[in-house]
Protein backbone atom coordinates (compact mmCIF):
# COMPACT_ATOMS: atom_id res chain seq x y z
CA UNK A 1 0.00 0.00 0.00
CA UNK A 2 1.23 3.53 -1.08
CA UNK A 3 0.76 6.71 1.24
CA UNK A 4 -0.68 9.78 -0.45
CA UNK A 5 0.07 13.10 1.65
CA UNK A 6 -1.33 16.01 0.31
CA UNK A 7 0.17 19.58 1.82
CA UNK A 8 3.22 18.65 3.87
CA UNK A 9 2.92 21.51 6.64
CA UNK A 10 3.37 20.49 10.19
CA UNK A 11 0.67 18.12 10.10
CA UNK A 12 1.16 16.65 6.86
CA UNK A 13 5.43 16.28 7.01
CA UNK A 14 4.24 15.19 10.62
CA UNK A 15 2.56 11.82 9.13
CA UNK A 16 5.17 11.79 5.50
CA UNK A 17 7.85 11.52 8.39
CA UNK A 18 5.83 9.42 10.84
CA UNK A 19 5.12 6.64 7.70
CA UNK A 20 8.83 6.31 6.34
CA UNK A 21 10.27 5.68 10.03
CA UNK A 22 7.63 3.46 11.42
CA UNK A 23 6.42 1.31 8.45
CA UNK A 24 7.29 -0.14 4.98
CA UNK A 25 4.68 1.99 3.01
CA UNK A 26 5.91 4.15 0.14
CA UNK A 27 5.26 7.67 0.57
CA UNK A 28 4.24 9.87 -2.20
CA UNK A 29 3.70 13.90 -1.46
CA UNK A 30 2.49 17.22 -2.73
CA UNK A 31 2.18 20.74 -1.62
CA UNK A 32 2.07 23.49 -3.65
CA UNK A 33 5.42 25.23 -2.64
CA UNK A 34 8.00 23.75 -4.55
CA UNK A 35 10.49 24.36 -2.15
CA UNK A 36 8.55 22.60 0.25
CA UNK A 37 8.48 19.31 -1.99
CA UNK A 38 12.10 19.59 -2.59
CA UNK A 39 13.00 19.50 1.26
CA UNK A 40 10.75 16.37 1.87
CA UNK A 41 12.33 14.75 -1.43
CA UNK A 42 16.05 15.41 0.27
CA UNK A 43 14.72 14.68 3.70
CA UNK A 44 13.41 11.24 2.37
CA UNK A 45 10.49 12.13 4.09
CA UNK A 46 8.85 11.17 0.58
CA UNK A 47 9.91 8.98 -1.92
CA UNK A 48 7.87 10.41 -4.81
CA UNK A 49 6.61 14.08 -5.31
CA UNK A 50 3.57 14.82 -7.69
CA UNK A 51 -0.13 15.88 -7.15
CA UNK A 52 -1.22 12.56 -9.47
CA UNK A 53 1.24 10.32 -7.69
CA UNK A 54 -0.23 10.94 -4.02
CA UNK A 55 -3.78 11.48 -5.21
CA UNK A 56 -3.25 8.29 -6.60
CA UNK A 57 -2.36 6.14 -3.65
CA UNK A 58 -4.42 3.85 -1.63
CA UNK A 59 -4.75 5.98 1.19
CA UNK A 60 -4.25 9.80 0.72
CA UNK A 61 -4.16 12.35 3.81
CA UNK A 62 -5.29 15.09 2.70
CA UNK A 63 -3.70 17.88 5.28
CA UNK A 64 -5.06 21.19 4.14
CA UNK A 65 -6.95 23.52 5.99
CA UNK A 66 -11.08 22.73 5.73
CA UNK A 67 -12.21 24.58 2.26
CA UNK A 68 -9.12 23.63 0.67
CA UNK A 69 -9.31 19.89 1.80
CA UNK A 70 -12.46 20.18 0.19
CA UNK A 71 -11.92 21.45 -2.99
CA UNK A 72 -8.43 19.24 -3.38
CA UNK A 73 -10.86 16.20 -2.76
CA UNK A 74 -13.92 17.01 -4.86
CA UNK A 75 -11.52 17.91 -7.26
CA UNK A 76 -9.99 14.65 -7.47
CA UNK A 77 -10.37 10.70 -7.92
CA UNK A 78 -9.06 8.61 -5.13
CA UNK A 79 -8.95 5.07 -5.97
CA UNK A 80 -9.79 3.64 -2.19
CA UNK A 81 -9.44 5.64 0.94
CA UNK A 82 -9.27 9.72 0.90
CA UNK A 83 -9.21 11.27 4.55
CA UNK A 84 -8.63 14.68 5.59
CA UNK A 85 -7.26 15.74 8.92
CA UNK A 86 -8.94 18.76 9.98
CA UNK A 87 -10.15 20.25 13.08
CA UNK A 88 -13.60 20.34 12.60
CA UNK A 89 -15.27 16.94 10.96
CA UNK A 90 -18.85 17.79 9.86
CA UNK A 91 -18.12 20.75 7.58
CA UNK A 92 -16.29 18.30 5.59
CA UNK A 93 -18.45 15.17 5.79
CA UNK A 94 -21.58 17.08 4.92
CA UNK A 95 -19.97 17.93 1.97
CA UNK A 96 -18.18 14.89 0.92
CA UNK A 97 -19.60 11.76 2.82
CA UNK A 98 -21.72 9.95 0.44
CA UNK A 99 -20.26 11.88 -2.43
CA UNK A 100 -16.83 10.95 -2.67
CA UNK A 101 -15.71 7.22 -2.09
CA UNK A 102 -13.84 6.20 -0.09
CA UNK A 103 -13.94 9.61 2.37
CA UNK A 104 -12.98 9.10 5.49
CA UNK A 105 -13.09 12.18 8.19
CA UNK A 106 -9.94 11.96 10.60
CA UNK A 107 -8.73 14.16 13.37
CA UNK A 108 -5.41 13.82 15.04
CA UNK A 109 -4.83 15.34 18.32
CA UNK A 110 -1.34 16.75 17.98
CA UNK A 111 0.04 20.02 17.30
CA UNK A 112 2.43 22.60 18.04
CA UNK A 113 2.52 26.37 18.47
CA UNK A 114 5.01 26.52 15.30
CA UNK A 115 3.30 25.67 11.67
CA UNK A 116 4.96 24.16 8.68
CA UNK A 117 7.26 21.63 7.05
CA UNK A 118 9.89 22.22 9.56
CA UNK A 119 8.06 21.94 12.46
CA UNK A 120 6.58 18.49 11.83
CA UNK A 121 8.37 15.29 13.31
CA UNK A 122 7.95 11.92 13.05
CA UNK A 123 7.39 11.30 16.40
CA UNK A 124 4.94 14.36 16.83
CA UNK A 125 1.51 10.99 17.21
CA UNK A 126 3.37 8.81 19.69
CA UNK A 127 1.16 8.38 22.21
CA UNK A 128 -1.69 11.21 20.92
CA UNK A 129 -5.32 10.36 20.58
CA UNK A 130 -7.29 9.86 16.71
CA UNK A 131 -10.56 10.35 16.28
CA UNK A 132 -11.95 9.14 13.53
CA UNK A 133 -15.58 10.25 12.40
CA UNK A 134 -17.85 8.21 10.90
CA UNK A 135 -21.37 7.79 9.42
CA UNK A 136 -23.03 5.93 7.68
CA UNK A 137 -21.52 6.32 4.76
CA UNK A 138 -18.55 5.46 6.57
CA UNK A 139 -17.17 1.81 5.45
CA UNK A 140 -15.64 -0.77 8.30
CA UNK A 141 -12.93 -1.86 6.23
CA UNK A 142 -12.14 1.62 5.73
CA UNK A 143 -11.82 2.22 9.17
CA UNK A 144 -10.05 -1.31 9.96
CA UNK A 145 -7.06 -0.09 7.65
CA UNK A 146 -6.75 3.29 8.78
CA UNK A 147 -6.80 2.15 12.20
CA UNK A 148 -3.86 -0.51 11.43
CA UNK A 149 -1.60 2.64 9.43
CA UNK A 150 -2.45 4.87 13.10
CA UNK A 151 -1.29 1.98 15.32
CA UNK A 152 2.36 1.86 13.57
CA UNK A 153 2.74 5.31 13.57
CA UNK A 154 2.50 5.43 17.13
CA UNK A 155 -1.35 6.78 17.79
CA UNK A 156 -2.19 5.92 21.47
CA UNK A 157 -5.95 5.79 21.59
CA UNK A 158 -7.96 5.49 18.54
CA UNK A 159 -11.70 7.04 18.78
CA UNK A 160 -14.72 6.63 16.58
CA UNK A 161 -17.53 8.73 16.85
CA UNK A 162 -19.65 10.55 14.38
CA UNK A 163 -19.01 14.41 12.63
CA UNK A 164 -21.88 15.79 14.95
CA UNK A 165 -19.91 15.11 18.52
CA UNK A 166 -16.52 15.36 17.50
CA UNK A 167 -17.85 18.99 16.58
CA UNK A 168 -19.60 18.97 19.84
CA UNK A 169 -16.91 18.18 21.86
CA UNK A 170 -14.05 19.73 20.20
CA UNK A 171 -15.62 23.20 20.62
CA UNK A 172 -14.99 22.63 24.57
CA UNK A 173 -11.98 20.27 25.07
CA UNK A 174 -9.50 22.58 22.42
CA UNK A 175 -11.54 25.67 20.49
CA UNK A 176 -12.72 26.75 23.94
CA UNK A 177 -9.24 26.77 25.26
CA UNK A 178 -7.69 29.25 22.87
CA UNK A 179 -10.57 31.51 22.73
CA UNK A 180 -9.91 31.66 26.34
CA UNK A 181 -6.18 31.50 26.02
CA UNK A 182 -6.06 34.51 23.44
CA UNK A 183 -8.36 36.98 25.61
CA UNK A 184 -6.54 35.51 28.48
CA UNK A 185 -3.69 37.53 27.48
CA UNK A 186 -5.26 40.87 27.03
CA UNK A 187 -5.77 41.87 30.52
CA UNK A 188 -3.37 45.51 31.04
CA UNK A 189 -1.90 43.45 33.84
CA UNK A 190 -0.02 41.21 31.75
CA UNK A 191 3.00 42.81 30.75
CA UNK A 192 3.88 42.92 34.91
CA UNK A 193 3.26 38.89 35.28
CA UNK A 194 7.00 37.87 35.42
CA UNK A 195 7.76 36.61 38.57
CA UNK A 196 3.88 36.65 39.69
CA UNK A 197 3.43 33.10 38.70
CA UNK A 198 3.96 29.25 39.75
CA UNK A 199 2.93 28.26 36.28
CA UNK A 200 -1.14 28.55 36.26
CA UNK A 201 -0.64 31.85 34.34
CA UNK A 202 1.97 29.74 31.33
CA UNK A 203 -0.70 27.04 31.45
CA UNK A 204 -3.47 29.45 30.79
CA UNK A 205 -2.08 31.44 27.69
CA UNK A 206 0.06 28.51 26.24
CA UNK A 207 -2.18 28.00 23.19
CA UNK A 208 -3.04 31.75 22.99
CA UNK A 209 0.36 31.05 20.40
CA UNK A 210 -1.82 30.38 17.32
CA UNK A 211 -2.34 30.28 13.41
CA UNK A 212 -4.79 33.00 13.19
CA UNK A 213 -5.75 31.76 9.79
CA UNK A 214 -6.28 28.62 10.53
CA UNK A 215 -8.40 29.23 13.70
CA UNK A 216 -10.50 31.45 12.14
CA UNK A 217 -11.65 29.11 9.76
CA UNK A 218 -12.30 26.29 12.17
CA UNK A 219 -13.86 28.60 14.34
CA UNK A 220 -16.44 29.81 12.03
CA UNK A 221 -17.22 26.20 10.75
CA UNK A 222 -18.18 25.02 14.16
CA UNK A 223 -19.66 28.32 15.57
CA UNK A 224 -22.72 27.47 16.94
CA UNK A 225 -20.89 24.83 19.25
CA UNK A 226 -18.02 27.25 20.08
CA UNK A 227 -20.16 30.10 20.49
CA UNK A 228 -22.77 28.19 23.12
CA UNK A 229 -19.48 27.20 25.06
CA UNK A 230 -18.38 30.46 25.38
CA UNK A 231 -21.80 31.60 26.99
CA UNK A 232 -21.49 28.97 29.04
CA UNK A 233 -18.52 29.64 30.28
CA UNK A 234 -18.77 33.20 30.89
CA UNK A 235 -22.65 31.98 33.11
CA UNK A 236 -20.24 30.15 35.29
CA UNK A 237 -17.52 33.18 35.56
CA UNK A 238 -19.99 35.43 36.07
CA UNK A 239 -21.06 33.60 38.91
CA UNK A 240 -18.03 33.64 40.69
CA UNK A 241 -17.58 37.63 40.11
CA UNK A 242 -21.45 38.04 41.71
CA UNK A 243 -20.16 36.15 44.67
CA UNK A 244 -17.25 38.17 44.86
CA UNK A 245 -18.83 41.26 44.77
CA UNK A 246 -21.78 40.07 47.08
CA UNK A 247 -19.04 39.29 49.62
CA UNK A 248 -20.97 35.79 49.71
CA UNK A 249 -18.04 33.53 51.20
CA UNK A 250 -20.31 30.61 51.01
CA UNK A 251 -21.23 30.36 47.52
CA UNK A 252 -17.97 31.22 46.27
CA UNK A 253 -16.75 28.05 48.36
CA UNK A 254 -19.33 26.05 47.04
CA UNK A 255 -19.09 27.09 43.45
CA UNK A 256 -14.77 26.37 43.98
CA UNK A 257 -15.86 22.93 45.22
CA UNK A 258 -17.53 22.28 42.73
CA UNK A 259 -15.04 22.83 40.81
CA UNK A 260 -12.66 20.75 42.54
CA UNK A 261 -14.99 17.88 43.07
CA UNK A 262 -15.44 18.21 39.02
CA UNK A 263 -11.68 18.12 38.16
CA UNK A 264 -11.76 14.89 40.20
CA UNK A 265 -13.97 13.38 38.34
CA UNK A 266 -12.61 13.91 35.40
CA UNK A 267 -9.09 13.05 36.06
CA UNK A 268 -10.40 9.63 37.21
CA UNK A 269 -11.60 9.09 33.50
CA UNK A 270 -8.55 8.93 32.24
CA UNK A 271 -7.53 6.02 34.28
CA UNK A 272 -10.39 3.76 33.32
CA UNK B 1 20.34 32.48 63.65
CA UNK B 2 17.10 30.13 64.40
CA UNK B 3 14.04 30.12 62.24
CA UNK B 4 10.67 29.62 63.64
CA UNK B 5 7.90 28.11 61.31
CA UNK B 6 4.52 28.78 62.17
CA UNK B 7 2.01 25.72 60.62
CA UNK B 8 3.40 23.04 58.75
CA UNK B 9 1.21 22.68 56.21
CA UNK B 10 2.53 22.41 52.43
CA UNK B 11 4.38 25.74 52.80
CA UNK B 12 5.09 25.87 56.34
CA UNK B 13 6.74 21.96 56.20
CA UNK B 14 8.48 22.70 52.85
CA UNK B 15 10.26 25.88 54.55
CA UNK B 16 11.25 23.50 56.90
CA UNK B 17 12.55 21.08 55.29
CA UNK B 18 14.57 23.44 52.65
CA UNK B 19 15.90 25.15 55.71
CA UNK B 20 17.04 21.62 57.14
CA UNK B 21 18.57 20.78 54.16
CA UNK B 22 20.75 23.69 52.41
CA UNK B 23 21.43 25.71 55.84
CA UNK B 24 23.41 25.33 59.00
CA UNK B 25 20.63 27.36 60.66
CA UNK B 26 18.37 25.58 63.75
CA UNK B 27 14.37 25.38 62.91
CA UNK B 28 11.71 25.66 65.70
CA UNK B 29 8.27 24.49 64.52
CA UNK B 30 4.59 25.04 65.41
CA UNK B 31 1.52 23.73 64.34
CA UNK B 32 -2.19 23.33 65.95
CA UNK B 33 -1.96 19.84 64.95
CA UNK B 34 -0.02 17.40 67.97
CA UNK B 35 0.69 14.65 64.91
CA UNK B 36 1.87 16.67 62.30
CA UNK B 37 4.13 18.30 64.80
CA UNK B 38 5.58 14.62 65.96
CA UNK B 39 5.66 13.74 62.00
CA UNK B 40 7.99 16.81 61.65
CA UNK B 41 10.27 16.29 65.20
CA UNK B 42 10.50 12.41 63.12
CA UNK B 43 11.27 13.92 59.82
CA UNK B 44 13.85 15.89 61.55
CA UNK B 45 11.96 18.47 59.66
CA UNK B 46 12.43 20.85 62.84
CA UNK B 47 14.75 20.38 65.24
CA UNK B 48 12.34 21.96 68.71
CA UNK B 49 8.94 22.22 68.63
CA UNK B 50 6.71 24.48 70.55
CA UNK B 51 4.87 28.13 70.13
CA UNK B 52 7.10 30.41 71.99
CA UNK B 53 10.16 28.57 70.71
CA UNK B 54 9.21 29.64 67.37
CA UNK B 55 7.89 32.72 67.67
CA UNK B 56 10.79 33.64 69.90
CA UNK B 57 13.24 33.15 66.43
CA UNK B 58 15.00 35.38 64.51
CA UNK B 59 13.24 35.22 61.50
CA UNK B 60 9.97 33.80 62.29
CA UNK B 61 7.60 32.36 58.62
CA UNK B 62 4.52 32.57 59.64
CA UNK B 63 2.20 29.80 57.19
CA UNK B 64 -1.19 30.13 58.10
CA UNK B 65 -3.92 31.10 55.95
CA UNK B 66 -4.63 35.22 56.04
CA UNK B 67 -6.92 35.60 59.03
CA UNK B 68 -5.08 33.26 61.04
CA UNK B 69 -2.07 34.87 60.20
CA UNK B 70 -2.76 38.44 61.55
CA UNK B 71 -3.78 36.84 64.90
CA UNK B 72 -1.20 34.90 65.14
CA UNK B 73 1.38 37.82 64.35
CA UNK B 74 -1.31 40.71 66.69
CA UNK B 75 -1.10 37.77 69.59
CA UNK B 76 3.06 37.19 69.63
CA UNK B 77 6.01 39.18 70.46
CA UNK B 78 8.64 38.96 68.10
CA UNK B 79 12.56 39.61 69.03
CA UNK B 80 13.42 40.13 65.55
CA UNK B 81 11.92 39.50 62.05
CA UNK B 82 8.09 38.29 61.45
CA UNK B 83 6.57 36.93 57.93
CA UNK B 84 3.71 35.86 56.60
CA UNK B 85 3.60 34.14 53.65
CA UNK B 86 -0.24 34.75 52.14
CA UNK B 87 -1.08 34.97 48.68
CA UNK B 88 -2.64 38.48 49.62
CA UNK B 89 -0.61 41.16 50.51
CA UNK B 90 -2.67 44.45 51.27
CA UNK B 91 -5.41 42.57 53.43
CA UNK B 92 -1.65 41.76 55.70
CA UNK B 93 -0.10 44.88 55.53
CA UNK B 94 -2.90 46.89 56.44
CA UNK B 95 -3.02 45.41 59.55
CA UNK B 96 0.19 44.64 60.00
CA UNK B 97 2.49 46.96 58.99
CA UNK B 98 3.84 50.15 61.20
CA UNK B 99 1.92 48.15 64.15
CA UNK B 100 4.35 45.13 64.37
CA UNK B 101 7.70 45.77 64.42
CA UNK B 102 9.43 44.05 62.06
CA UNK B 103 6.88 42.47 60.12
CA UNK B 104 7.59 41.33 56.54
CA UNK B 105 4.79 40.28 53.62
CA UNK B 106 5.99 37.28 51.62
CA UNK B 107 4.31 35.67 48.90
CA UNK B 108 6.25 32.39 47.97
CA UNK B 109 5.13 31.46 44.12
CA UNK B 110 5.19 27.33 44.35
CA UNK B 111 2.28 25.65 45.27
CA UNK B 112 0.90 21.83 44.58
CA UNK B 113 -2.73 20.59 43.85
CA UNK B 114 -2.24 18.60 47.14
CA UNK B 115 -1.51 20.46 50.37
CA UNK B 116 -0.24 19.11 54.64
CA UNK B 117 2.50 18.06 55.59
CA UNK B 118 2.78 15.36 53.92
CA UNK B 119 2.80 17.33 50.33
CA UNK B 120 5.70 19.49 51.34
CA UNK B 121 9.27 19.07 49.73
CA UNK B 122 12.49 20.88 50.45
CA UNK B 123 13.03 21.30 47.26
CA UNK B 124 9.01 23.36 46.28
CA UNK B 125 10.71 26.55 46.40
CA UNK B 126 14.17 25.91 43.77
CA UNK B 127 13.96 27.87 40.98
CA UNK B 128 10.60 29.49 41.89
CA UNK B 129 9.87 33.34 42.63
CA UNK B 130 9.26 35.25 46.07
CA UNK B 131 7.69 38.30 46.35
CA UNK B 132 8.68 40.31 48.97
CA UNK B 133 5.97 43.48 49.47
CA UNK B 134 7.29 46.20 51.42
CA UNK B 135 6.00 49.73 52.38
CA UNK B 136 7.24 52.85 54.04
CA UNK B 137 7.68 50.58 57.38
CA UNK B 138 9.51 47.59 55.98
CA UNK B 139 13.58 47.88 57.35
CA UNK B 140 16.01 47.50 53.90
CA UNK B 141 17.85 45.44 56.36
CA UNK B 142 15.14 42.90 57.35
CA UNK B 143 14.90 42.23 53.05
CA UNK B 144 18.44 42.05 52.92
CA UNK B 145 18.23 39.31 54.92
CA UNK B 146 15.18 37.80 54.12
CA UNK B 147 17.27 37.76 50.48
CA UNK B 148 20.19 35.83 51.71
CA UNK B 149 18.03 33.30 53.31
CA UNK B 150 15.73 32.57 50.03
CA UNK B 151 18.55 32.49 47.80
CA UNK B 152 20.02 29.74 50.36
CA UNK B 153 17.00 28.25 50.08
CA UNK B 154 16.52 27.94 46.18
CA UNK B 155 14.55 30.28 44.99
CA UNK B 156 15.03 31.42 41.68
CA UNK B 157 14.39 35.45 41.62
CA UNK B 158 13.00 37.58 44.26
CA UNK B 159 10.77 40.73 43.58
CA UNK B 160 10.51 43.59 45.70
CA UNK B 161 6.94 45.39 44.88
CA UNK B 162 4.41 47.32 47.26
CA UNK B 163 0.88 45.20 48.84
CA UNK B 164 -1.36 46.83 46.26
CA UNK B 165 0.47 46.07 43.02
CA UNK B 166 1.15 42.66 44.31
CA UNK B 167 -2.78 42.48 44.95
CA UNK B 168 -3.54 44.08 40.92
CA UNK B 169 -0.99 41.46 39.73
CA UNK B 170 -1.51 38.56 41.60
CA UNK B 171 -5.71 39.05 40.76
CA UNK B 172 -4.47 38.47 37.39
CA UNK B 173 -2.27 36.09 37.12
CA UNK B 174 -2.67 33.60 39.59
CA UNK B 175 -5.98 34.28 40.93
CA UNK B 176 -7.78 34.95 37.81
CA UNK B 177 -6.50 31.63 36.40
CA UNK B 178 -7.98 29.78 39.40
CA UNK B 179 -11.35 30.99 39.02
CA UNK B 180 -10.96 30.16 34.84
CA UNK B 181 -10.13 26.27 35.63
CA UNK B 182 -12.76 26.29 37.98
CA UNK B 183 -15.40 27.66 35.97
CA UNK B 184 -14.02 25.84 32.49
CA UNK B 185 -14.32 22.21 33.88
CA UNK B 186 -18.35 22.48 34.92
CA UNK B 187 -19.17 22.30 30.93
CA UNK B 188 -21.36 19.30 29.99
CA UNK B 189 -19.43 18.92 27.57
CA UNK B 190 -16.59 17.83 30.12
CA UNK B 191 -17.70 13.87 30.95
CA UNK B 192 -16.44 13.41 26.94
CA UNK B 193 -13.22 15.37 27.39
CA UNK B 194 -10.97 11.93 27.28
CA UNK B 195 -9.38 11.33 23.39
CA UNK B 196 -10.34 15.30 22.57
CA UNK B 197 -7.06 17.25 23.59
CA UNK B 198 -3.73 17.37 22.74
CA UNK B 199 -2.75 19.35 26.13
CA UNK B 200 -4.64 22.31 25.96
CA UNK B 201 -7.88 20.89 28.39
CA UNK B 202 -5.24 19.62 30.68
CA UNK B 203 -3.72 23.04 30.73
CA UNK B 204 -6.93 25.31 30.92
CA UNK B 205 -8.19 22.90 33.96
CA UNK B 206 -4.98 21.98 36.10
CA UNK B 207 -5.59 24.19 38.63
CA UNK B 208 -9.32 23.45 39.37
CA UNK B 209 -8.38 21.19 41.92
CA UNK B 210 -7.83 23.87 44.87
CA UNK B 211 -8.44 23.85 48.32
CA UNK B 212 -11.60 25.62 48.52
CA UNK B 213 -11.64 27.25 52.11
CA UNK B 214 -7.99 28.91 50.96
CA UNK B 215 -9.25 29.89 47.97
CA UNK B 216 -12.46 31.72 49.31
CA UNK B 217 -10.57 33.31 51.85
CA UNK B 218 -7.89 34.92 49.76
CA UNK B 219 -10.50 35.91 46.48
CA UNK B 220 -12.24 37.61 49.03
CA UNK B 221 -9.36 39.60 50.64
CA UNK B 222 -8.75 40.84 46.80
CA UNK B 223 -12.25 41.17 46.00
CA UNK B 224 -12.20 44.46 44.06
CA UNK B 225 -9.12 43.71 41.85
CA UNK B 226 -10.31 40.09 40.96
CA UNK B 227 -13.65 40.94 40.29
CA UNK B 228 -11.89 43.70 37.52
CA UNK B 229 -10.17 40.76 36.02
CA UNK B 230 -13.28 38.46 35.96
CA UNK B 231 -15.19 41.18 34.46
CA UNK B 232 -12.30 41.71 31.68
CA UNK B 233 -11.76 38.69 30.40
CA UNK B 234 -15.36 38.25 30.15
CA UNK B 235 -15.62 41.23 27.73
CA UNK B 236 -12.78 40.35 25.47
CA UNK B 237 -14.58 36.59 25.52
CA UNK B 238 -17.72 38.13 24.19
CA UNK B 239 -15.79 39.90 21.51
CA UNK B 240 -14.75 36.50 20.10
CA UNK B 241 -18.09 35.39 20.90
CA UNK B 242 -19.76 38.41 18.82
CA UNK B 243 -17.45 37.98 16.07
CA UNK B 244 -18.29 34.03 15.76
CA UNK B 245 -22.37 34.84 15.59
CA UNK B 246 -21.67 37.76 13.54
CA UNK B 247 -19.24 35.15 11.26
CA UNK B 248 -17.47 38.05 11.01
CA UNK B 249 -13.91 36.50 10.18
CA UNK B 250 -11.78 39.61 9.29
CA UNK B 251 -12.53 40.73 13.12
CA UNK B 252 -12.09 37.31 14.89
CA UNK B 253 -8.78 37.01 12.92
CA UNK B 254 -7.92 40.57 13.96
CA UNK B 255 -8.78 39.20 17.70
CA UNK B 256 -6.38 35.78 17.69
CA UNK B 257 -3.80 37.67 15.88
CA UNK B 258 -3.48 40.26 18.57
CA UNK B 259 -3.55 37.37 20.91
CA UNK B 260 -0.62 35.94 19.22
CA UNK B 261 1.12 38.70 19.13
CA UNK B 262 0.60 39.59 22.88
CA UNK B 263 1.66 36.06 23.36
CA UNK B 264 4.89 36.57 21.90
CA UNK B 265 5.36 39.67 23.55
CA UNK B 266 4.83 38.38 27.22
CA UNK B 267 7.13 35.23 26.40
CA UNK B 268 9.90 37.84 24.80
CA UNK B 269 9.47 39.34 28.94
CA UNK B 270 10.84 36.40 30.56
CA UNK B 271 14.07 36.20 28.36
CA UNK B 272 14.64 39.99 29.62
Amino acid sequence: MDIGIVGLGLIGSSFARAVKKYTDHTVAGWDIDPNVLSAALADKAVDVAGEEAASGCGIVLVCLFPGDAVRFIEDHEFPHIVCDVCGVKSFLADRLSGKVGGYVGLHPMAGREVSGYGAGSADLFRGASLIVAKDGHTKDAHIGEIRALAEKIGFGRIIETDPKTHDRVIAYTSQLAHVVSSAYVKSAAAGEYVGYSAGSFADLTRVARLDPKMWTELFLENKENLAAEIDNLMEHLAQYRDALKAEDAKVLSRLLGEGRDKKDMLDGLLKD
